[in-house]
């Protein structure tokens, strides 16, 4: 492979090794509840990559389905029947949902020792405190694929393009915490490339293809694409990847970059809800 | 005065003269708590001033004291019995404190809906999700600042100097929903300068005095001093007042610029810890 091209496959599997032994040891088998409500095809189709990722290192896995219109009363009461149950040690809500429910209400209601997608108030709140907490898994999965390449982050510039609350804020403090100059700009930064310029490190998480080329960039630049889009029935991520490979140090592709590091997170957030559950180190 | 600067003096008397009215028609007093553990010289100054503003705007101020080596219980058990007491609405833990107690262990038992400095872990989560809370004072101060000079915003290049839970971090959020360009530099950012150089809005909450100087910013740069230092028996911030001046757009002095603003905005919470402990509308 391309000495350039981060394997995320190759991390994800090693990682996937790992927790397979450790779940092994454990007292019980971990179980994860995926809450899917509607039918978004993209989202039947992650819920069934979570459920062999899952199932491949030992994980229970349970997917709950419910209709579009279904009332939100009956969701929260499933959430509050699942944290409950002492079996289940990981809930997520399956994003997105249909626009007729307030998401974060819903995700509010799973116990913060179960939000294994890490975006309940109380775990949103401990990471941005500093403290010990779950963690979303895109953002993880990132910070593991930099630390696996040796990629060093104190005092570099990285530059983050996009601040949605799954993926962008959370990596401003995972990369705070290693020391980074971090810059974020969004959909309202015009000039674009005088802010990527400028990055040692730069990370797209925006979902709109091509966004990013050879000439928005400096050689040698190490750059984690998150975007995932469908363009003539290909997927791509955010990155004109032909355009800036001679250019770049090193490069997330897409597939195979990013995107099994976000799952492979979620076993390991799995684990250590289990942990936290019945009150074990993490 | 000097057109360049922002008078937070002047900005917050009739902020303060608003809440007074506010407070008068409100069916009771509001009633502040600042909890003080051991005799850190600049707090016992700190709650003097606050003493003070609360008073000049019907605000009911208790000042509670703990000698230092007192048994973390009896704090908490305090805490506690504010958090039950109806007459109390805002309750914050003033800080520094001695550093054998756990300061985030113990803000987290203050009720969020009276947590006036917005420190909870649960205030903290919301704030970073964009959602309605009690949000820290000075953050909000700075914004208000901004807002009262009708300083635009949107994708503008806002550099912010110190990553603090209390000041720095907050800020990011809060910019992050006026849509400006945000980089964060720290103790660990090296060539200060090559970052504030791109500043149009250069924000420094360090503590550190003439850290900035004429030759790390641009022209027409909007700068607002967040450090409170003590330099030849004078207070001082941590930029070099008389170097910049002749190059700022507009700068807050030290003192009275965010100072006076960060007390005000407490004021403006402890009125909206009222709100929410009273469950009216805010």
């Amino acid at each position: 492979m391309n000495e350039k091209i981060i394997d995320g496959k190759h991390c994800s599997k090693q990682i996937r090794e790992n927790l397979k032994k450790e779940i092994s040891k454990l007292p019980s088998i971990p179980e994860l509840v995926d809450i899917q409500i509607g039918n978004d095809e993209a989202s039947t189709i992650y819920i069934n990559n979570k459920k062999k990722a899952a199932e491949s290192v030992g994980i229970k896995f349970h997917h709950v389905h419910f209709e579009d219109n279904i009332d939100k009363q009956i969701i929260i009461d499933k959430i509050k029947e699942l944290n409950n149950d002492i079996k289940i040690t990981g809930i997520l809500l399956q994003l997105p949902i249909p626009k007729e429910y307030d998401e974060q209400e819903l995700i509010n209601y799973i116990d913060p020792n179960k939000d294994v997608d890490g975006l309940t108030k109380i775990n949103y709140g401990k990471l941005f405190l500093g403290q010990d907490g779950l963690v979303s898994c895109t953002p993880l999965g990132v910070i593991k694929l930099l630390e696996a390449y040796n990629v060093d982050l104190e005092n570099k510039n990285v530059v983050i393009i996009g601040r949605s609350n799954l993926v962008g804020k959370p990596l401003i403090e995972l990369l705070l915490r290693k020391n980074a100059n971090i810059s974020i700009c969004h959909s309202k930064t015009k000039n674009l490339g005088e802010h990527t310029k400028n990055a040692d490190i730069l990370i797209v998480a925006v979902g709109h293809e091509n966004l990013i080329n050879k000439d928005m960039i400096k050689n040698n630049v190490v750059i984690i694409d998150i975007g995932i889009n469908r363009l003539n029935g290909k997927i791509v991520g955010d990155v004109d990847f032909n355009s800036v490979i001679d250019k770049v140090k090193l490069i997330t592709p897409v597939p195979g970059g990013v995107g099994p590091m976000t799952v492979t997170m979620l076993l390991n957030n799995v684990v250590k809800s289990y942990k936290l559950t019945n009150k074990m180190d993490v």
